[in-house]
């Protein structure tokens, strides 16, 4: 028979480790249940020696989307943002602008009309804002810019409209040694600018679209000058193409929350072994934005159906996560 | 007065000190003297804490050539071999190349008729070798063949034909916290396949030339399907241009060999703060192979010249490098 010393011993233990494995959660912005069940159960399945399962840790890559995955991506990308901010700010240099469209109506405000024409004006746009400039340069313009940006219905700075729950799955899949990359449609080099210290991703781990760059000697000095031609698009098929271009290695875990996403989704699934695929769900107006199938950022219903159809973990923002964003600095 | 228990303690200590710092020699195939010294001077102060050189292990990227640097690039680049290998494989299922440039004369064993041609020859030879299967496919076509593959002069493995003072150089860097790129004009796909096992360096820190990529569903499976097209040239101009889009930072050693690694080695070389670019000269007849300035695999005179005058470190492969090769397995 126990003495009562030990029964008090072994409650001690049992109570410690109730603690331990508390104050050591490491998703504790996600409420309890099926969602983030799925995360712990994929991450300990693949990481358990032995099992069968189990994923060298050179090959755990996974592929997060930034916009509506990462951080918010409403009213508009927040890119779009900087570039109509840029336009402003060059608009006495180009007194034409004010009877030139796409710039005219971005001048009087007017996004959409702006927007109407298209590609070809969204081209435009991006043209004089993210071209004519050193790839130094322009990473001091976003740097500068996004120092001071705040969202313009929420009002936090930009670089605190990141999802707290995403961050910790970042630290969550790193503390696992997963490799984590950023797979995005947005600019790579915009990203870049603040990814390793909002995420902890360096810019290695970003892929994004591009610009074509070109090499020049200026006096002697080497430099990269950013032009006003596309390199690549990264976004739908893009993303795998991108991938394997990039990384050269196909993600067995992938994040997203579009139809963007889709095709990263589709290929990190179709992988041998354990996969994981995530669709974020933005239903959530009170306390960030509620959209699915059709808004007007894009489109999200091929990828939500298919999330749906083939069990995907689904984030619910409202039901599962605790916090949307970090407490204000 | 030291008691003579207490000078043989000396001694022992100073005497094991000495042994474990010959032990502990990162660089055992290198020659003492100033090429080594180079080397090791700069790992040292660039990992200093507190020293005024002193580089962060995230910004710690070092970019390496691969033919030529890394592995041999003699009599014609590997990648090459394994293109006309793959001619002579699918011959019989081709007929019509028995008239027909550049097939007609690589299948005589012409490769200087072959190549006759130019670029466009060049291109039909990669188009037919590298395009029309998917990316798993040409991975095991390239595994498969570089298992057996010898080298045609020195008649070992080709993967055994890889410089065993800069598999210590990689090690080395690494050990102190470096990040290692292949940053390469041959092709991505191509180096991915051996460059993990080979080098350490896993595929997604391998940069390359590449093909243009098309995704794909068949029968609902997602694939990668290689199109005969050209995506990207990682040489010359476009070794900054892939390094700043791929890596997004920029790097603070460059290792090369030929003019094709100027432009990587200059935009290294320009940076703030402390930078090491190196230069490899082959120049060991005996051993390996004997040439600089032109050769018929490409010219080296600018390249030569620049680390000449800009006192960038040279390897004379004959005095520097005790030995070539790893022992063979």
């Amino acid at each position: 028979m126990k003495s009562i010393h030990s029964t008090f011993a072994l409650l001690a233990i049992a109570l410690a480790g109730l603690t331990t494995a508390k104050a050591q959660d490491p998703l504790p912005s996600w409420n309890d249940g099926k969602t983030k069940q799925s995360i712990v159960t994929f991450v300990e399945k693949v990481t358990k020696e032995g099992s069968v399962d189990f994923v060298p840790p050179n090959e755990r890559i996974a592929t997060l989307d930034n916009d509506g995955t990462l951080w918010c991506e409403q009213p508009i990308y927040f890119q779009i943002m900087f570039a109509l901010d840029r336009v402003k700010t060059l608009a006495p240099q180009h007194p034409e602008w004010k009877d030139k469209e796409p710039f005219a109506s971005l001048l009087k405000g007017d996004l959409k009309g702006a927007l109407a024409g298209g590609e070809k004006a969204l081209m435009e746009i991006v043209a004089v804002t993210h071209s004519g400039m050193t790839t130094e340069e322009f990473e001091k313009l976003v740097k500068d810019w996004i120092a001071t940006a705040k969202h313009p219905v929420i009002k936090r700075p930009l670089l605190e409209m990141v999802y707290q729950p995403m961050l910790e799955l970042l630290a969550y899949l790193r503390a696992n040694n997963f490799k984590t990359f950023i797979v995005s449609g947005g600019g790579v080099e915009f990203m870049r600018v603040f990814a390793e210290k909002t995420y902890g991703i360096p810019p290695e781990q970003v892929l994004g679209s591009s610009g074509k760059l070109k090499f020049d000697l200026r006096d002697g000095k080497p430099e990269l000058v950013k032009l006003p031609a596309i390199n690549f698009i990264d976004d739908k098929d893009g993303k795998p193409v991108g991938i394997q271009t990039y990384i050269g290695r196909r993600p067995i875990a992938a994040f997203g929350n579009s139809d963007g996403d889709l095709q990263m989704l589709q290929w990190t699934a179709a992988g041998a072994g354990a996969r994981f695929c995530l669709y974020v769900h933005h239903d959530d107006a009170a306390r960030e934005f509620a959209y699915d199938r059709k808004s007007h950022i894009g489109t999200f219903d091929k990828g939500w159906d298919e999330a749906v159809a083939k069990g995907w973990t689904v984030v619910s923002m409202k039901d599962d996560w605790k916090t949307i964003f970090p407490p204000a600095k």
